[in-house]
């Protein structure tokens, strides 16, 4: 007897959640009692209330979402963290290399995914002295490389070990402003974290731990032994195999994280930028969005 | 103000899909108050429980899960019809042209989607005096001209204006048996219906009219501009933009409904051939499985 628990990935299916996959095609979740029906939102704003509402009982969404949605009132609660921090900026293809630096972004057309994007956006241009009504935002959602490809946008956020790659892949040649190290901002608001609702934690504590055990098993096989993983991702879902997906999956390897703990550093980093932000309010109790209590010590395969 | 409505394909995006997505991007969900969170599953075997349990508000099936999904007491509830019966049956490539007719199926490993479809390729051979024992089913969910392509099997279950084009690019000609025709199947079992469930259409029937109603538009639209409504598709998902989508689209354009009724005598053909299957008693009241009460007669656009 097994339950099916509606899991909402954080973006189509992407190379970096072949753990997820791993652990579903391996059985890892069966053995848990879990039929993990696993879906793709064709717009990312969607996860955050569907996770907190409850019609999806756990799905994946980055730092600074989970944070925001409990402001909201969703109450959210991350239990782990599939990508660590990856190097997250703005990209831009060959023929747009005339951008170099935050001043160069003055009369272009910037592509953001969603509302948050845009605070980030927004928040940079200021801090280097660049009026964001210089700038055209522009909300593209999951479209950046095909946007830049086909000339809607001169540059977009996105992450190196991802988009930027689809961008060279797309254009022979890419470019790109580390958020970091040009920019001055931190970028482990975008790290993806496992997230469910308190009231299924609560109810169902032990399919919560249970999902958290397979994914352990699901990340050790990938870390061990990545080829038979990519394969394992490309037989789930053969859309997967092409050059651009394998070296996705091997670029975002590094970041996938091992030990599937989130960081109590991270969390009050992001808070801060957030209180930069007027996303938060000081005095806002970071601690109730994550616990790590249910990452397994121990994988189980 | 809007409600987030979770709507849930039957299959990933799709070019038959086209009408709901013309009907988001142009903004018809939004004038009834709808947005609409258009989610894809990876398994489609998942699509009947999610809906019918209400962590979907609306989705797609097909007739035959419909009934089953209401006859394992999920109550779904079909309020149109977003693909009319297409051709089904069995596709190969060319290079298994030693394949055309059903006793040609004998030791031969053929695929199916799920659960359903095993019991309507069994039903099928034993029709045409091939013990099912003889053949190697092979579940393969939404991959069937992947596993064909790979050689993980020699012919599958498949769609004329879908897989069949699918195939055919992957493997420059294909072949197709029809249940229709060849083994005497009627197959409007297939076709692709918009199914609730009780609790939401008695809670929010303003919304589900207002879907129907934005579908409708959709719908419409992309009957009367079938080249805009393809790029709007393409816009809205750039995986879209290839030869096969295109065609596929064009394929399957005869095939969506106009009206968007389903139709009496469908339901109770479907509901005979389950029967014989032993899939349904006899006595199952197939009237509590639709209502065409929210088809629309004017459109919005």
């Amino acid at each position: 007897m097994t339950t099916r628990l509606p899991f909402l990935l954080n973006w189509h299916a992407y190379p970096y959640h072949a753990p997820i996959f791993v652990a579903k095609e391996l059985g890892y979740f069966e053995q848990e009692g879990i039929n993990l029906a696993v879906l793709e939102p064709t717009d990312p704003s969607d996860v955050t209330e569907l996770v907190g509402t409850g019609r999806a009982d756990i799905g994946l969404k980055a730092m600074i979402h989970t944070i925001a949605g409990r402001v909201r009132g969703f109450p959210l609660k991350a239990l782990g963290m599939l990508l660590d921090e990856p190097p997250t900026g703005l990209l831009y293809s060959n023929k747009n290399n005339n951008i170099s630096d935050v001043q160069d972004l003055k009369g272009k057309r910037i592509g953001y995914v969603g509302e948050f994007g845009k605070y980030i956006l927004d928040d940079l241009l200021r801090k280097n002295a660049v009026n964001p009504a210089d700038v055209k935002a522009v909300r593209v959602g999951m479209k950046v490389p095909n946007a830049l490809a086909s000339g809607l946008i001169d540059a977009g956020i996105g992450l190196s070990n991802c988009q930027l790659i689809e961008v060279e892949n797309d254009s022979a040649g890419a470019g790109f402003l580390k958020f970091e190290e040009s920019m001055g901002i931190h970028c482990c608001f975008c790290s993806v974290l496992y997230i469910t609702n308190d009231k299924f934690l609560k109810e169902k504590p032990q399919l919560a731990q249970g999902f958290m055990r397979a994914v352990k098993g699901g990340t050790d096989f990938t870390h061990q032994k990545p080829e038979q993983a990519f394969e394992v991702l490309c037989k789930a879902l053969p859309r997967m195999r092409d050059e651009t997906s394998r070296k996705i999956f091997h670029a975002s390897l590094p970041y996938i994280s091992r030990d599937l703990a989130t960081k109590e550093k991270d969390w009050y980093e992001v808070k801060e930028y957030m209180e930069h932000l007027k996303l938060l309010n000081t005095g806002f109790d970071i601690e109730q969005c994550y616990t790590n209590s249910l990452v397994p010590q121990e994988a189980i395969a």
